[in-house]
C-alpha cells in the first residue's frame, strides 16, 4: 500500500503563468511517455518480475514515478493559476481550457487522452526491462524538448531535476538486466528461454 | 511524494488458479470504472480543487485507491501463477495471455487497454466531485458482477472488502458535496456560477 | 423510432464566420462532455432502466439532447461557411480543416474523434442516474467555458440557451433519483442491493 | 429536432434469452458498421451537403438509423432479460456483463467502445456519399454474418427487415450520387474538382 | 514479400522548412484517410478478395501507397530540418515537437495516433471494394485541402503527383467492381449474396 | 519505393482450418507488438536517424517486418478458409467473424483494432534504437505465447521462422546502437546530449 508524504520531492515555485508552456508539458503528465505511463507500467510489471531485487527495483522506481507525476502536475497547475480570459483565447492552451478549465487532466500535448496503449506489461522479465530502458530513454528526450521551449528558469529547474531522475532510472534497469542476465541459465545467454519458464 | 509500505491494505491469499476469473477481475485493475482510472482521477482533480478539506478527501481516497489497484494486480496475480498451458488454451484468457504472458496489465475484460477518456478532470468542483459520486457507484456494481460469477472464497472475501470501500467513499463524496455547498456563496445554490470564480 | 421536425429548438442565426470560436465549440458536437454523448448515453441507459417513469426521463432528456446536437452542429456549420483560405490557414482550425474541410465531425476540441469511453452504460439504476447527474455538470462547466472565450452575441445567446436546458437535465435526474430511492425497498437505502436483483 | 414515436419501426418479440447471441448482435448496436455510426454519419453530414435534395437524404436515412439503433437495443435487452448467473459465468458474454450488468453498451462485438474514428464527415459530397455507400455494404454484411450464427427465428426474422433496409439505403444513396453528378458542373465529371468551390 | 529501391517515386525536394505546413501535411502519413490506412487497407483485404485479377488490383494499389507514405514522410522530413528553436516556439508544430522532436511519426493533423479503426476489411469484396472507393476520395479530398492551405511549389508539386494517383486508384476500383459485377452469378446483381458463398 | 515478389519469404502452407488459433495469431498481424507496428515503426523512425548506415538497418528490418505481416496474414487466412458456420458459432472468433467474416484485419487477439499508441518515433537515435530493442524482445515473447497454445506442426513451423527472425533482427539493433555510440561525441556516452543536436 501506499503513504502520502504532504511534499513534493523536489519543490515547485512558479511566479509567472504560461498557460502556453502548460500545454506542452502536460505531456509529461499524460502524454505516451509521460510520468503516469512511467509509474503504471513499473507498479504494474513488478507481479511477473521473477526474483526480489528486481520486484524492488520496478517498486522503488514506480513510487518515485508517482512523486514526479505529482511534480508535474503541479507544473501545470501552478502555470494556469489565476488567468484573465485574455490569456487563454486564441492560444493553444484554448482547445484544453473548454474540456477541463484549469484542471490537471492526462492527456498528450497533442490532445488525446493517456491510453495503456502506450506502454506494455509483457510478463517476460527481459522484454518488459527492455521496455523499461527505451521508455527512460523517450521520458528523458521529452525532458530535452521541454527545455527548447521553456526560458523560465522556475520551470527549468524542475525539468532538469526530473530529466536528470529519468537517466538515473536509465542506469538502474540496466543494472537490473545485468542482474537477471546473471541469474538465469545459460540457456538464456541469447534471450531465447520463454520467461514462463523461469 | 508517495512512501511504498510493503504490505496490502487487506490480505490477499488465493490458493486455486482460475484464468477465466482472472480475466474477470481484470477489469478494476484497468477497466473503465477500475482502480486505477480511481486513483489517477482523484489525485488528478485536487490540483484545482478550491479548500483545503476537499483536496485532502481527493487525496486520502486517491492513495488508497493506489493501494487497491495493488490489491486487484495481486488478485489476478495469484490466479494466474503456475498455469499449464492446458489451463489456457481455448479458454477467455487465451487472448490476454498471448499478449502479456502472466503478467498484470491494465485492460478492460472485453478486451482494450485503460484510457483516461473514462475519467474527466473538469477543472470545477461540483462537476468534478458528482463524477467522483458516480465513479464509485460504477465501482460498487462491477464488484456486484464480479460477486456474481465467482464463487472461490479466497476472491469474494477481498472482492467484498474493495465494495465495502467503494460505498465508504462514496459517502465521503457526498460530504464532500456538502462542505462545498456550504462553503459556495448563495449565488451557487443552483450550480450555477462557474468555478472559475470562486 | 424518431420523426425529424425541420427546425431547431432554439433558432440558430450567425453573421460572423469565425472558424477558431467553431474549432472550440466543435467540443460539444463530439467532444468528451458533449451533445452526442449525453443522447447516446441516455437513449442507451433506457433498456436496463427499471419503472416506466424513469425510462421517459431518459427518453425525453435523450431526445432533446439529439436536437442539442443538431444546434452545435449548426452553430459550427455557420461559423464556418464562405471561408477564404486565409481565415484558416495558420489558424487553430487549421488541422481540423485538413481533415473534414468545412464539414461538421464529432470530435473533442483538442483533437480526437468521440469515443464511447467517455460514456457508461453500467446496467444499474442508481450508477446511471449518477453518471448522468455527473455528465450534466460537466456539460455545464463546458459552455461556462465556451462563454468565457466568446464574444459573438449571436453565438452567446445560444449556449446560453443550451447552458440553461442542461440545469433543467440535472435537476430531472435528481428529481428522477429521489424517485428511485423511493421506490427501492429500504435495504437499499444506503446503495447496497445490487440493482439486477430489483 | 426529434419527435419521439413510443413505437419500434418493426417489432422486436424475443422469447428465449441468448446471451452469447446478444454478444454478438451488438456489434450493429455499437460496432464500427453499426447503427449507432450510420446515425451520426449521416446527420453529421448534413450541414456541409450541398443541394436540399442531397441534404433530405441524409435527414431521412440518419433518422431512420436512429430507430433501427433503438430496434438493435431492444433485441440486446430482450437477449439478456432475467439471466441467472449459470447462463452468464464462463460464456462470452461475462466480460460485458462484467462492466455493463445487462445494460445496452455501444461496443463492437469484440469489445471495444464505439469511436468515430469508424466514421467520416469529409465536407466534400462525392468523398461523403461515396463513404455511405461504403458503410451500407459493410452493414449489409455484418447482419448477413449474424444471420450465419443465428437461429433463434424471433431474432432473425428482425435482423433481415434491418439487413434490408440497407440495401434500400444503398441504392437511395446511389441515386443521391446520380442527382449530385448532375447537378456538378462539367469540370467535376472525373471528381476532380474540390467540393469547396461548388 | 517485398524490395526496397532505394529511390522516392517521385523526388521530393524542399528548399525552405515549413514546420507549420508539416503539421498539416502529416495528415496523409498518418491521419485517418492517409496513406498508411490506404495501404494497409488494400494489403490487408487481400487475403479474402475471390479472383486474380482483384487480389492483383489490392496488391499493386497497396503496394504503391507504400511508396506514397514514403513520399509524405519525406516532405514532413524535410519540411522539418534544421529548425531553430523559434521556428517552434508557440507555433503548431510545438505539441508535436516535444513528443516527436523532428522524427516522423503515423498522428493526424489534429493530433491523435492513426488506428486501424479508420479502415475496414469486411470479407466481402463488395464492401471491400466500396470501401477503396470511398478511400480514394477522401485522400483526394484531404490533398485538395492541403493545396489550399500551402503556396510552397516545391511541396505543391509533390502533392499534385500524389492527388493525381489517388484519382488514377479511384478508377481502377471502379473498373475492379465492374469486372466483380460480371463475374458475380446474377442473383448478386442487388448485391444480395453473402460473399462467403461466392 | 517498394516492389512486390510475388513469394512469402518463408512458405505457409496450412492444411488444418481452425479459426480458434487464427483468433490468437491475429495479434502478430495487428496486435500491439505485432508486424504491422514493427514495419512501421522502423519505416518511420529512418527519416530522423543520422548516419547511413544506421537509416540503412531501419530500411531492412522494416522492408522485412513487411513481408513478415504478410506471413502472417496468410496464416490467419489460412486457418480460416472454408470454414462451415459450425466452427465459429459460440467459439473465440465468432466476434471477429461478426465484424471481417474471414477477411484479415489488424487488431490484437483481444479484439482492438491496432493504434499507433503502441510504436513511438521520438526523433532521437538512442531512444528510438532503445525502443527498437525492446519491440523485437515483446515481439518474441508473443511468438513463445503463440507456441505454447498451439499444436499445429504446419503453424508452428512458421512461427519458429517468424521468432527467429526476431532474435535476428535484436541482434542488428544491438550492433546499430554499439556503432551508435562510437559515432557520438564523448559528451554522449551517458546518453545526455539531445538528438538534435548531433
Amino acid at each position: 500500500m501506499f503513504i502520502y508524504d504532504k511534499k513534493l520531492q523536489y519543490p515547485v515555485k512558479i511566479e509567472h503563468p504560461n498557460p502556453k508552456l502548460a500545454s506542452i508539458i502536460i505531456s509529461q503528465y499524460g502524454g505516451p511517455d509521460g510520468e503516469l505511463g512511467a509509474s503504471m507500467r513499473y507498479l504494474s510489471q513488478r507481479y511477473s518480475m521473477p526474483f526480489d531485487e528486481l520486484k524492488g527495483v520496478l517498486t522503488d522506481v514506480g513510487v518515485e514515478e508517482l512523486g514526479h507525476l505529482e511534480m508535474v502536475g503541479a507544473l501545470v497547475h501552478q502555470l494556469t493559476r489565476n488567468l484573465k480570459d485574455s490569456q487563454i483565447e486564441g492560444t493553444n492552451f484554448a482547445p484544453y481550457f473548454v474540456d477541463h478549465t484549469a484542471g490537471v487532466y492526462p492527456t498528450a500535448a497533442s490532445g488525446f487522452p493517456w491510453s495503456a496503449s502506450s506502454m506494455q506489461v509483457k510478463g517476460d522479465p527481459i522484454a518488459d526491462l527492455t521496455e523499461d530502458l527505451a521508455a527512460e530513454q523517450k521520458a528523458r528526450v521529452t525532458y530535452d524538448n521541454i527545455l527548447r521551449l521553456s526560458d523560465d528558469p522556475d520551470v527549468n529547474n524542475v525539468i532538469k531535476f526530473l530529466r536528470e531522475r529519468e537517466i538515473v532510472h536509465f542506469q538502474r534497469f540496466g543494472e537490473a538486466m545485468q542482474l537477471l542476465r546473471e541469474k538465469l541459465n545459460q540457456k538464456n545467454v541469447y534471450y531465447m528461454t520463454p520467461a514462463i519458464d523461469i
